[in-house]
């Protein structure tokens, strides 16, 4: 086997799953790949976007079926970068958001390949934003923070606890099937009328929502079915939501709250 | 004075700086700008990519000069919207986080003017990613928060005292001139040897940052005259960057320590 004179890996975002979300410099490096890599959440129409030349390598996991280990992963990528060039390694969000991107990035480095890091739009900050949530609001919060539900030791991750106590907006991924224990932690600190979201394929044609008190949330996620993959948002944001105050009256009379203070 | 029979306003995350880190969408939307309404922290290469016969007008903060009430911008963005169509409102980084766009889409809503949301690449997460630090690194941490160093009130956030005692990655947003205050923070919280960093201009030519402790933090920022606009960065994930271990020896010591765990 003969080797590529130039290897190199563009570990890229590919957005939370509408792939006009791409950056443009992701788009760039797509159109430039010899080889492409792509995870679970990733838009098939973004595989188009890559030479029809190119070898495109699906690495996600799937229900039921052989998943790759994040070492085959890693092999694959090296394999591929030494036998073709260019590999765009695209991963949904942003790679660097609880996407092991920077274990993807050393373990290339330790080889002496040159990676590239093109942030992606995260699925934390967006998928509220395009239902019209922000993460933060002037008068309502001063910060949000980002956690997993799931931690690797399969327990809810202990910094929940403690944003659970802060004014942050919190956004957790990977922890819809715990959502009921986290309204719990909120409803035990005094704060279930929080208002609070789930997003399912957020920013996708199938997306769906559930929106209310962190209380109320869990019985209206489960009445609408919804499941994975998801996010769940909550903090005073929230309650800008359309669907959080049913009436123009009420949302005007909040914006009005607001303006005056 | 006719009016516009569609007007419309799409509020477009930037990046941020890099003008290649706009979304695909985003572009899309200068492309078809009758107005656009632009930042200071905007790349001025991105709005070439909107129609020479667009209307561009700068309503940033410019130091020492007059420089737009948030009142007059919204106000601006509906005249333009009325008289000539699509404004395209463009904002550095996401228009959610610490960007009022929220204020400026409830404004247009109550006039009945459509509004389109575009995410943009938040300079709190991909700043470090572009210095390969990522804001979560499983075995490290497990989350990361993000907040405003300068409150309304002139006073640092009391998210940012909470903050200090989490095992989140810290990332503080327009927090620069309160360095010293926040180095303080986590000294008193025994926690001044904690890695951190700060990047200012991130993306762009001009970038500078540096890395240390984060009690160092602010000596080492000052030596090199490092100023706004600027983002903090403080935890475990810092130790990552290259700068922080000078050695590849280190380094390659405590990634086998983490394959090890
Ligand atoms: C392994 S994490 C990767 C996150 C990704 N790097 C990002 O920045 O969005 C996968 C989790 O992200 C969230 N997620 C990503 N895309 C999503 C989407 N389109 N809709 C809902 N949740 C999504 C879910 O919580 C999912 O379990
Ligand atoms: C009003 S906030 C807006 C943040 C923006 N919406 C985002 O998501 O990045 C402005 C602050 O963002 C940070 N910032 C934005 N772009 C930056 C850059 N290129 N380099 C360093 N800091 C930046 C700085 O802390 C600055 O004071």
């Amino acid at each position: 086997m003969s080797y590529h004179p130039q290897p190199k890996v563009s570990l890229v975002g590919a957005g939370p799953g509408d792939p006009d979300l791409i950056t443009v410099k992701g788009w760039k490096a797509l159109q430039n790949a010899d080889v492409v890599l792509y995870d679970a959440l990733v838009s098939p129409e973004l595989l188009e976007e890559a030479p029809a030349k190119a070898v495109k390598i699906y690495v996600g996991k799937r229900a039921g079926k052989h998943s790759y280990k994040q070492e085959e992963i890693n092999r694959l990528m090296l394999e591929c970068a030494m036998k073709y060039g260019h590999v765009v390694r695209l991963k949904g969000g942003d790679p660097f958001v609880f996407g092991r991107g920077h274990e993807e990035m050393t373990y290339l480095a330790g080889y002496g390949v040159p990676v590239y890091v093109i942030p992606g739009i995260s699925s934390s900050i967006s998928l509220p934003a395009l239902q019209g949530v922000p993460v933060t609001r002037r008068h309502l919060n001063e910060s949000f923070w980002v956690l997993t539900g799931t931690t690797r030791a399969g327990t809810l991750s202990s910094d929940v606890s403690l944003a659970v106590k802060s004014s942050a907006t919190v956004i957790i991924l990977m922890g819809i099937r715990r959502l009921r224990e986290i309204a719990e932690l909120y409803r035990s600190e005094g704060r279930a009328d929080i208002p609070a979201m789930v997003i399912q394929n957020g920013s996708l044609p199938e997306e769906r929502s559930a929106v209310g008190t962190i209380g109320e949330l869990p019985a209206l996620a489960e009445a609408q079915q919804i499941g994975t993959p998801g996010i769940i948002v909550i903090g005073e944001t929230v309650r800008l939501h359309r669907d959080f105050s049913k009436t123009l009256f009420q949302l005007n009379s909040l914006h009005q709250e607001l303006v005056a203070q």
